[in-house]
């Protein structure tokens, strides 16, 4: 292990403690003012972010990535009010969820705590520096941020800021903290940090995911891919089909909630494939259908089964035609990448079955998969959605960054 | 990865599907059912044990050791109970922990699943068989049990039973797999069985977890090391500090929820030392003390500092006395493996601090440590003690081995 990666460790660690004891309000009045600092400090960020734009310029880097990268004074007050908002989410820390009393009379009560040192490895929106390092500071966590190195001044100078806003409310800067170091060889090492991180959880591509996944011994959650499918039953109202299917593939069809494949019952296809053909139209979709579905439509290739099982994350539609919800729900079970499904249908039964056989994060009945998200299911924030099963699964807001502990009021008691 | 691993983990991701979806009354009817043939097949499991007796004896495996790994008529009637218990738990599966409605008037529910496969590593207590797998089985999980190789054949008969009730209940055997081969290649693959395996438990001494955190990509949950403190505050009662200690310690010194150290209040400790050395004196515990405390002790050796990190799991005491409860809340969290602590005191404020500022899976205000467990508050069951923050902490019941998928009702809802 590297003496950076041990030195931060073991910074955060102290820091975690002093942190966890934090009341509220000292969390919230360090918030706002961090929220502030960030607005005076506008043109500090900007010119950082100016060296990064100049790079990856030079590094010929795409120019939907140069977007992503840049900053301007309204995305900082953007961020800015992200932080306002944190800071006026109830805390989650000290929370007793259940307290009850036991055969032998000592009363337990479960109580939220801080899970301790959190590790963010993530890509190249800076955003994410703000966002990550609000919530975990709200749920009474450091933080360890490694962000990617196309976004490197920008995320720096913001933890610079933070860290000065810390030190000017007597905390400790450590409570957040900045990987100044790019190379894989340091974030493999922040993988096997189990000495001091309590969990890691990656942001970014499918890549930068897997990459965690087969590496990390530090607990991780995984976040963040979707491949998500719309079953349109025999007995949806195919209006409502329409509108759904074109929310969840073409209002945003970059982001992790959207779908990849379109599955259609056979009994409407006929009916069905040439509506929704003609609704994506106006939106560029380009169609990968299998050959039954094929036959109902204008203009589209025919799917590989590369093509199941792919996350486009971009105007592309797989279709399938199936003989049955038992072959969506087979279909789904194979192929997605358990976050959000749908089905369309007026049948009570079908929609029940479909909730208790799809396993996914988030499970829909006659709604778009795009709602699978920390603000819309109304935790007001997110740091990310979870697509696996232990400890959190499908959006996480604060509550889910933290642990519980069990707290016993005794009166002698010992155990016979 | 070797092709017995794949084979096991493809099975049991395939039968975990089945399992998923059975209602408890099915459950329920086949865990009866491998109770009765357990019991019915009592000498088919003693011949298996006799095998791994003999060979323990050949091999020179200490007294104490062997004894945990002989079964008789008497501890197979327990475990048949055990799964008796399990079935008469109530199923954690299909349970809605909450619902709400959004602002999209969305109907959000979040419910109870299963975690999917589940790995289990463990020593040498064929025991751990059944209770495993009937907690794995009942919490709708499919489990690959890989056990020590001093209870190969024991373990190996167990599984098969169960497995053949499997199959006379017309379900998939694959619900419950043993690992044949304990060589600890196999045991690192399974460690990485990430495509197959939802969560990897693994339950025995200190080396075993240690081994399986160091190695393992599959999520992990770690049971079980327990170095923990008693704290006998200035204000303590102290008749209740000494039956609290002396039970802590020395009614059952081999478990995780036993106490190592125990710290005194400098004014009480002249008065409680000797007390609790009397009291300790019955039970033969060898007492390592510092150097403050050695002074009131009539036989004590000095305690290094190694014995502050070390969980003896036997007669053998550490005491320190400290100045302060900040002295010892800093001593706990600096040394402790965040399992159970407690603190004897009659002051309000006290008892407060110590519980907001310990940092461990149960904090206890005047009771003994030996409470943590999973029947003790009121579980039913446990299927080990989690010593770490994600997912679990502390006692785990049913319930602990289950995930959440949030069902949504809605009503044709689209995002803009």
């Amino acid at each position: 292990m590297s003496d950076l990666m041990n030195t931060l460790g073991q910074q955060s660690k102290r820091a975690a403690q002093q942190l966890s004891q934090l009341e509220s309000a000292e969390k919230n009045d360090c918030l706002m003012q961090m929220a502030q600092d960030l607005e005076n400090s506008s043109n500090t960020i900007l010119a950082a972010n100016q060296q990064d734009l100049s790079r990856a310029k030079e590094n010929g880097i795409p120019n939907p990535m140069i977007d992503r990268l840049r900053l301007t004074g309204e995305r900082i007050k953007e961020m800015a009010e992200g932080i306002r908002q944190v800071a006026s989410l109830p805390d989650p820390i000290g929370v007793v969820e259940k307290m009850w009393r036991t055969e032998d009379q000592l009363m337990v009560g479960q109580q939220r705590v801080p899970l301790g040192v959190i590790g963010i490895i993530f890509e190249s929106r800076p955003n994410v520096t703000t966002d990550a390092a609000s919530l975990c500071f709200k749920s009474g966590n450091t933080v360890i941020l490694r962000g990617g190195k196309e976004a490197f001044y920008s995320n720096q100078a913001l933890v610079e800021l933070m860290q000065q806003t810390l030190r000017h409310s007597q905390l400790d800067p450590a409570m957040i903290q900045f990987v100044n170091d790019t190379s894989h060889d340091v974030a493999n090492e922040m993988m096997r940090l189990n000495e001091y991180l309590d969990v890691l959880i990656p942001r970014g591509g499918a890549g930068l995911i897997q990459r965690v996944k087969n590496s990390a011994t530090v607990p991780v959650i995984e976040t963040g891919t979707g491949n998500n499918h719309v079953y349109v039953d025999h007995a949806a109202q195919l209006d409502m089909a329409i509108s759904i299917v074109a929310n969840a593939k073409a209002q945003r069809p970059s982001v992790c909630n959207a779908i990849e494949t379109l599955l259609v019952h056979e009994d409407i296809a006929s009916e069905f494939l040439p509506m929704i053909e003609e609704a994506l139209t106006p939106h560029q979709v380009a169609l990968r259908a299998d050959s039954r579905a094929m036959s109902y439509l204008k203009q589209a290739d025919l799917a590989t089964e590369a093509d199941w099982a792919t996350e486009f994350l971009d105007y592309i539609l797989a279709i399938k035609v199936v003989a049955s919800i038992d072959e969506a729900i087979e279909h789904i079970n194979r192929f997605n990448s358990k976050h959000s499904e749908a089905i369309i249908t007026d049948s009570y039964h079908n929609g029940q079955r479909f909730l208790k056989e799809v396993d996914a994060a988030a499970v829909y009945i006659n709604a778009s998969t795009r709602f699978t998200d920390g603000f819309k299911f109304g935790f007001g924030a997110e740091i990310g959605i979870s697509t696996q099963k232990l400890h959190a699964r499908g959006p996480m807001g604060l509550e889910h960054l933290t642990s519980t502990k069990y707290i016993i009021y005794g009166d002698g008691q010992i155990r016979e």
